[in-house]
């Protein structure tokens, strides 16, 4: 089974110039579901992780599958005024504005092996933001994994103190 | 295992008056994580479910773990903007204001067997949202599951023309 067969490219979404990488025909996909999640269950295994941590929303997709099958927690990292309990927050620069993501403060235990998820990697501020926020609660990054990389857009790059692990490359 | 002790609750969150119900400790904790996912994949296989649907953002956290497990496909219902290729949509009416829920046009096959999965069943205006749509696809809607159940809010009524599951009644 070839994952990409999975994943429409939508051109001009969200906005014109971009080419989406539309990841839902594969999630509709009994077994292509499955075994994408079972290729990020593998690796982390491989890894030691201990929990998952995982940005709203489609962090959600493929963190929660891989936490239950190796029955380790979830971990939400949020947008403002989601999470009801004190949070930590980090805030970054995006191509145009910024973004601020919450973790609840008690949400990783110091010393824990976290391996953060989310569906696609492309300039990495997402998943260093999250990575910044765990490691300032005490936590050790074990690895970043994703389903799908845009190679030219240097998310490996801005990630390259973290173990990056993707399924596809674009 | 009591999976009530791992949900926290938080007074006046999002606004005076409301009592939080937090799953997030729930989340946290991979033994409990695991036991409520376990718990909607055996009433998931119990309704025979084909495909699992769940609005965003935490319907994502138990539905992707129950079409993992089951080797079904998950469909993501989600706000305005968000999902690239030709949807159909549903307006609801809140307390204050409205809310709007999108679908893949292709996401449910004509027939198919849908079971609908959110953390929490409040008014059930977003789950009666997503049935609809299901239904004006041709899905089947055979029943809808929740980690919780605020009892007082009547969400049960408003779904009486399915099947409900729910895991704890608050």
């Amino acid at each position: 089974m070839n994952l990409r067969d999975y994943v429409a490219t939508i051109p001009d979404f969200p906005s014109e110039g971009i080419l989406f990488r539309d990841i839902t025909p594969l999630m509709a996909d009994g077994e292509a579901f499955h075994e994408a999640c079972n290729d990020l269950i593998e690796y982390a295994k491989k890894i030691g992780a201990q929990v998952v941590a995982g940005p709203e929303s489609r962090g959600f997709i493929f963190g929660c599958p891989v936490a239950h099958e190796l029955k380790i927690g979830f971990v939400p990292v949020r947008k403002p005024n989601k999470l009801p309990r004190k949070t930590i927050s980090y805030k970054y620069d995006l191509e145009y504005g910024s973004n601020e993501l919450h973790i609840h403060a008690d949400a990783i235990k110091p010393g824990q092996k976290v391996l953060i998820i989310d569906d696609l990697l492309a300039t990495g501020g997402t998943v260093e933001a999250t990575a910044k926020m765990i490691e300032e609660l005490g936590g050790e990054v074990v690895g970043c994994a994703f389903l799908i990389e845009l190679e030219s857009l240097g998310g490996r790059e801005k990630l390259s103190n973290y173990d990056v692990y993707t399924l596809m490359k674009y």
